[in-house]
């Protein structure tokens, strides 16, 4: 191995006080973790706002790095540009009481909902947990979704082995969740991933390959990836933004694997207002200004999936094999 | 009105001899009908063959004609051109339900899913039936999938007011599910709809404007569209095929309204098999010779919605509107 | 055949003044035609306001319904959501003539493309006229498509075997350019089209099918449409609006054959402004508003592909078959 | 800079043995070059195989990584998942140029073109050189395209400032063409790159950065990627293939710029074979065989870049600055 590399001689542009996607104003995030013995899983939510979603929803996009997924509400996200819920992160058999919670949340609140007006559209996206949780348990319920909401906040925010990403594993090491987050001028984008993805031996730490021992995995599994910023942009923009994903996970070492559900979602908090005459009104960067936002957006999803595994606890997997955890090994 | 069209004048391929999907060899289709006061609705089942749809996935290919709806499993059909489940219809609210009962089914089926294999795809797709049926209920659970499924059968369908089309709406009219197939040389397309869209003064019966008496509707609500052919087609082609269903929709009288989910899926019966090599072996037909089916995926749509609103029992809608039926107005 | 429909019992929405895509103000449209025995073929401009398109773009959206076409422009139409020059209609073989004049005159307004500026995204699109043109020829030269800009006007538009249409065909009928619009509240959406597609028995006018004479034709050959509204939409408003056109072209009688290029563009006159901060500032439609737009876009497209054939002139085919123009086969 | 890196320790998939895109049997590539003063730009042509590409065409797929960019022929290529003509590379301008001498080709060698049969689809695809060259001058004529086919050979192919590689910067030093390619089993992938993008700052080298002198770039100017493999994949595949092609660029250091017409195209010269019946008869690897090619395609398009400017001639840009070399700047 190559001598360490500084952290300020490969990130180009600074991050935001938390480093997290909570420094975009009024995003939160909150976790709900299952820690029975063989059932290791959770769900993560995080919320765009504090208001009410389904009447006040954000400019969204969503792009499809590899469809190996089975994510709920992207199909409307893609046509609307719009998310109208908060967003729920799972293991892939947790997306339908996800679902369900969300429904119920949002009637809760919009009592027309499916009558006078549209139904809504959950957005939960998932990874497959399976190496670690006993995913056939289906143990996610609208409960544990209800908690992750419920324990959204502000502050500083819990990585790793944490909500949905109890019992992901990246690069074969533990761990799920991560954030970061880029200032771009006046402006904050910040990523969160639920990362579950990446072949062993490809590992890259700030460019440097890490030499992992145990068994060979495969680039399989899943990551998705929620850029949130406060910079006016619109739809299309948003969708640019979530695209640059990919050059993030090309960084880290990542060919996107045929078994990953790649997926990435980009939102602003910056909302349309509406005139007298019914109009929707609303300012967008010029597209020449979006260069640093794409820069941002390969920088913090690399920076996250990083974070994830920094903070992981040692879990074992289902297969009675240790988990390791990065600082473990750069340590040893 | 204009004098009533010979409908030997009107379609311009011979239809199957169920005129069903069920016309193409080992597809089979069924339903679950929930009829309790304000809980109108169920689920529909079709499944591409008898076997272990897990284990012997079918090519398949979708098209999002309009991306307002909250389908699941769409994105992974996409990015691997398969069906790896039964396909269930049901209430925007029931994609959860059903979605549990699909997972549950296929581990039952497939003991190792999510743990040395990959998770399973549900396949789910729904329209708004609150015009009808009180949505917010949330009526449908896993076992009524589970009876949809068990349904299943080659023989006659029922067609209108039954299983998930049994609080839709057509045009205004009632009727949810309808079927027609094509005969193209030795080859068969099927189309099943579950039909919820249309602007009531705008349908069009075989060409001709039906003037509806009854309030105005907008063309909202979603239509559900499957193709089913035996003929040798992969998943390129069946987008093709599918995208044609946005044709038979015009004829009809739809434009494809801002607030309908409008979604078209295509599979093949025809699966490729595999070599000593490993390989997957298959055929297909030339391009050259698509243009029969892809008129048979226009006609067979357009007269699978006629059969759904024909075949309907006039159910009184949430307002206290009583239901019309076409039979009704046509004789009226 | 039954009895003849009055129009104003088929279309539901009024047309404006010159039922042409130039009832949208600023619009105009032009024609260049070759008229020299074998070779019939030409090309047709529109412009979507006088100034000086590549500094001041606008909104607009494409939607490929079928892409077995050749067009110049899409994949940068797609991605930034603007049209930056003259759209030009020609056949196939000419899109590298057209292409040519547009960079030569965007470079002549201004001087730094693709120096210190980018470089300039030129729009063409094209059918293949080979059935009345000699189009191995390559007869369309930078000079037919700058007289063809020169011509544009925003009176009365010649349709049918005019200027880019001069060769085509429709359902087996002579006639390529046609254009309507419609009304829509107090604004005006309008469309033109390129028409060289539909196999001839299965044309209908106003929902009747018409029995045509002379050897069946394949649903092959093309359409380009065009769609303009003065309305505030934004590219993915208009990325829908040019999605409807298939429910359009289904009405005619349309199966979206395979070798047809079948592609819809639209845009809007209504442009962002830009604030002092440098950020673009717009205004657009409440989705819920766009039903109309969407009906408008089906009427409109049906109705110009009408126009094209009724305009047209009886040109022999280059097979020697005698051209047929609808009049004459409604009257006969 | 931290100390060198060894290759080996860097990829860990073997190269073929001219690591080139010409490793793949049958493919062949050339270059025309113009190299006068102020003009400095050229065509590169690469050939599927040695036979008429129209009567015998490739299964091929193309991803958009971002659509800045003017290229010709993608449309078609995505319908039909073939390319039927040789792959031209060229400055933007060029491109009606190229394509003309494509369409000239096609029609010499198969007469019925646009007649009897449909037109040709002609691929061309470009990048903007003009910080090199004068590109208003349109210097690229239909014969620059024909000598860049006629010097396709399968020997070693020159790199860097050559044929369309000419004029064009990466990460702001000289150098457009590279290849490179990798092994997987008994098959072979390789890339074949038109490199022109980049912002300075952020070239990394086998994940070390490695600081240029000189004014900083902008991510702009393009690159184009094609992928050649013999390994029976079919068009699906060939899309996910292609769609690697960002997580390599993200290697580089590359975050997708706003200006950058990033296209990927991959292609298959193992050709399904007719049957009796007129069907086309394939064999295709299992998608989990995937992996290892889509781990080739990232490191291939990583290397091939990195060859394009390794073996640039330090040409001056159109502002009068010095161009500079990659080895210039590591000996340095």
């Amino acid at each position: 191995m190559r001598q360490k590399i500084d952290p300020k001689d490969w990130w180009a542009l600074p991050a935001g006080p938390k480093n997290s996607i909570c420094d975009i104003a009024g995003v939160s995030a909150g976790h709900s973790t299952i820690d029975q013995t063989e059932i290791q899983t959770g769900v993560t939510a995080i919320l765009p706002h504090q208001g009410n979603l389904f009447a006040d929803p954000v400019p969204a996009g969503a792009v499809v790095l590899n469809g190996f997924g089975k994510s709920a509400g992207l199909i409307q996200l893609m046509e609307l540009g719009e998310i109208e819920t908060p967003i729920l992160l799972t293991n892939t058999f947790g997306v339908a009481a996800c679902t369900e919670a969300l429904i119920r949340q949002a009637i809760a609140g919009n009592p027309a909902i499916g009558r006078t007006t549209s139904t809504v559209n959950a957005l939960v996206l998932e990874c497959n947990d399976g190496r670690v949780n006993d995913i056939q348990a289906l143990a996610v319920t609208p409960a544990t979704a209800q908690a992750a909401i419920a324990a959204a906040g502000t502050g500083p925010l819990a990585q790793g082995t944490v909500g949905a990403g109890r019992g992901m594993k990246t690069f074969g090491l533990n761990g799920g969740i991560g954030t970061a987050s880029r200032r771009v001028g006046d402006h904050m984008l910040g990523a969160l991933v639920l990362s579950n993805f990446g072949q062993r031996s490809e590992l890259r730490v700030m460019g440097e390959r890490v030499p992992l021992s145990g068994p060979e995995t495969r680039d399989q599994g899943s990551i998705i990836i929620l850029y949130a910023t406060d910079a006016p942009v619109d739809l299309r923009q948003l969708t640019r933004i979530a695209r640059r994903a990919a050059a993030g996970l090309g960084r880290l070492g990542s060919h996107l694997g045929h078994g990953s559900g790649d997926i990435a979602i980009a939102f602003s908090t910056a909302r349309p207002s509406k005139t007298e005459a019914g109009l929707l009104q609303s300012e967008r960067l010029d597209d020449d200004a979006l260069d640093p936002f794409f820069l941002a957006a390969v920088e913090s999803v690399e920076e996250a999936v990083l974070n994830a595994i920094w903070h992981a606890e040692p879990l074992p997997g289902r297969d009675g094999q240790a988990g390791m955890t990065l600082p473990q090994i750069l340590q040893g």
